[in-house]
């Protein structure tokens, strides 16, 4: 399975190409930002953002997106573009129907590294690591798009519905805690827990 | 010159359609609203917004989009569907090449009522009135997206820079202080005094 990790903004749209190998391992394939000239008009940036999402998904044919869910609550000054590159992401992912995920930056952070608290430093560290790179992931924000990819193919299918929570690794338990405390956060309308 | 006025939503996306004629006097062309299906994937959902939304475009062909310019504060719950969506209009007019503009509520309120706190049913009074029509347009919502196209035609051009602004009804005066009212806002990172 290919994953595309899309780790929405409208300046800089970090952009990551993951395959799962068998053991569920995960191998690197590219990594890029998508960009917008902050002094065009917004229409125009969100159209050169979507075009360049098209490209990558043209030049990589992933069977899944994988975007990072952005809460309202989370620099507000920015978050509306956010919002909107990430809505762009899912409508041009739905065009080639190609399925969407969406996972919080806290269970990015847990699955891993193990803590939905980590730092930005060690989640980049972990991905170089998970992915054996010789060195971080360039540009850095990249690497969280490379990270959502990850939590992606390493997601507890079945661990969230009973499954057998005994065969996951620590990271992935982390990972179910973290979606369990989000999904717990948004039915209350204000997810705390998942600002990590 | 023809608005497509949109007013941004998930569940329910108002669109209306209104012409200029001689004299800065506004023509109804059509009303409606483009929707999703709340218990579709939100990837899916857009999708539909966005199929709608090209279709209002190839059967009415606009010279330019008014979208309603979207606040972080309002309506926690739904702020980033209807962000999403805003986004998704601007970028459908973007790949046709047609030019979008930005209006806040408390503009299209001062352009069709003469005051920005006016209730939202004195707005759908004074849209059916600027525009003859006989009944208040229907559904509701889409009320606002005429007014939005209205409030785009009328815009007082010129009259933020400098222009002849003793030549401005007093509506047009009060649009004009809503939008610097907005802008100074928007600089402040807060634009409180656009809620309307």
């Amino acid at each position: 399975m290919r994953v595309l990790g899309v780790d929405p903004g409208l300046t800089r749209c970090g952009v990551g190409v993951v395959d799962s190998r068998p053991g569920r391992r995960a191998a690197f394939v590219d990594v890029g930002v998508v960009g917008s000239d902050p002094g065009a008009s917004i229409d125009l940036r969100l159209l050169a953002v979507a075009d360049g999402l098209e490209t990558w998904m043209d030049r990589h044919v992933p069977d899944v997106v994988a975007v990072e869910r952005v809460f309202a609550q989370h620099n507000r000054g920015t978050v509306m573009g956010t919002a909107q590159v990430a809505g762009i992401a899912m409508l041009v992912a739905a065009r080639r129907g190609v399925p969407v995920a969406m996972h919080t930056p806290s269970e990015v952070k847990a699955a891993v590294t193990g803590s939905g608290r980590a730092g930005k430093e060690q989640v980049q560290h972990m991905v170089a690591r998970i992915l054996g790179l010789d060195e971080l992931p360039r540009p850095a924000d990249a690497a969280d798009a490379l990270a959502l990819a990850v939590t992606h193919l390493w997601r507890p299918a079945g661990a969230l519905q009973g499954g057998d929570r005994h065969e996951l690794t620590p990271a992935q338990r982390a990972w179910a805690a973290a979606e369990q405390s989000a999904r717990r956060g948004s039915h209350r309308g204000a997810p705390t827990r998942a600002r990590g």
